[in-house]
């Protein structure tokens, strides 16, 4: 049996998804033959568009749909205090948390030798050119070996800038909801490290 | 934070199909960001054209390219042997193995009384038009409550009609590769029931 070259093309565009397998790309591909045609055509028309209708901030290199992002462009905001994150995506989380109210950079990536990324592919430069206006710089890299090598990296530019701004990091320890019973030894090295006065 | 409208909306567009979460969803859009224009066409045009260029097989219900499909037009299967299966998926599973030379019949469903799938719902009617020319049908429908149903109410409709050829089923018992410890109940009685010499 030779299937269709219509749905062939769409289950190797779905393939191509990260962590979508050929069994997923085959469901989703057959689920979607039982949707509208409106519907396939809003699907297409935002993969076509999403690119085009953003582009990403001068200022924190985030993506956005203006230049500059409505963030760096917020006067209520703290436009002094800079919290660095790896991708746009951590951005979203921390917005949706709602608690911080500084701006933010993202470096699009962490230093990986392995993989040929150093501190001039990922958008370090832009971060160092922002200090003069910078009062604190947040450190929300993710706890990898990468992230951890890419924060030092960073405080020794800092130093060798005579940055005299506060440099912290996110608080370490235990998530809500986790049980100490589980949890491994690094995480409660950090927490009981960490700990704070009642 | 507002989240640019082209990406909220290719997130939208992901989180509307089935298994596709709005952390998946997010991951996947934040994905494409970094995808080649050009890839994300392609991927529109896949989506734009998988109704276009299909359609429906008047003989067997599959979705194809042409029409009659190419199972139903090749001259070297077997015309009369009729594999009757719930959805295109199925078909593709069947001949993916490799061992089935007739043809098929999709129903697109099974009886359901409560969502309201009746024998009307479905494409029972259309196969019991193709009785004249049939000598087996074989019931490949899921075994779950629905489709035993089906198959009930479809041997019944084989009797009224006095359909001479055979009518089977797909053989039950323990799948390649399981252990007899961690069978089911059902699977186990199905296996001990069809046993076979050896």
């Amino acid at each position: 049996m030779r299937v269709a070259r219509a749905i062939n093309s769409l289950v190797e565009a779905f393939e191509r998804l990260p962590g979508i397998g050929p069994k997923t790309a085959q469901r989703l591909t057959y689920y979607l033959l039982h949707v509208p045609q409106t519907e396939l055509d809003r699907f297409a028309a935002a993969l076509t568009n999403l690119k085009r209708d953003t582009q990403e901030c001068n200022m924190c290199h985030n993506v956005a749909e203006t230049n500059p992002c409505d963030i760096c462009s917020d006067t209520r905001r703290d436009q002094s205090t800079i919290c660095v994150v790896e991708q746009p995506l951590d951005v979203l989380a921390l917005e949706t948390s709602n608690g911080y109210l500084g701006v933010y950079h993202v470096l699009h990536g962490v230093i990986y030798p392995l993989h040929n990324i150093g501190p001039e592919e990922i958008k370090l430069g832009e971060l160092l050119n922002r200090l003069p206006q910078a009062s604190e710089i947040i450190l929300a890299l993710n706890p990898t070996m990468e992230g951890e090598a890419t924060c030092l990296y960073l405080k020794k530019q800092l130093e060798a800038r005579y940055f005299a701004g506060k440099v912290t990091r996110l608080a370490h320890g235990l998530p809500v909801g986790a049980d100490i019973q589980y949890a491994d030894n690094q995480t409660l090295s950090h927490a009981m490290n960490g700990r704070k006065d009642y």
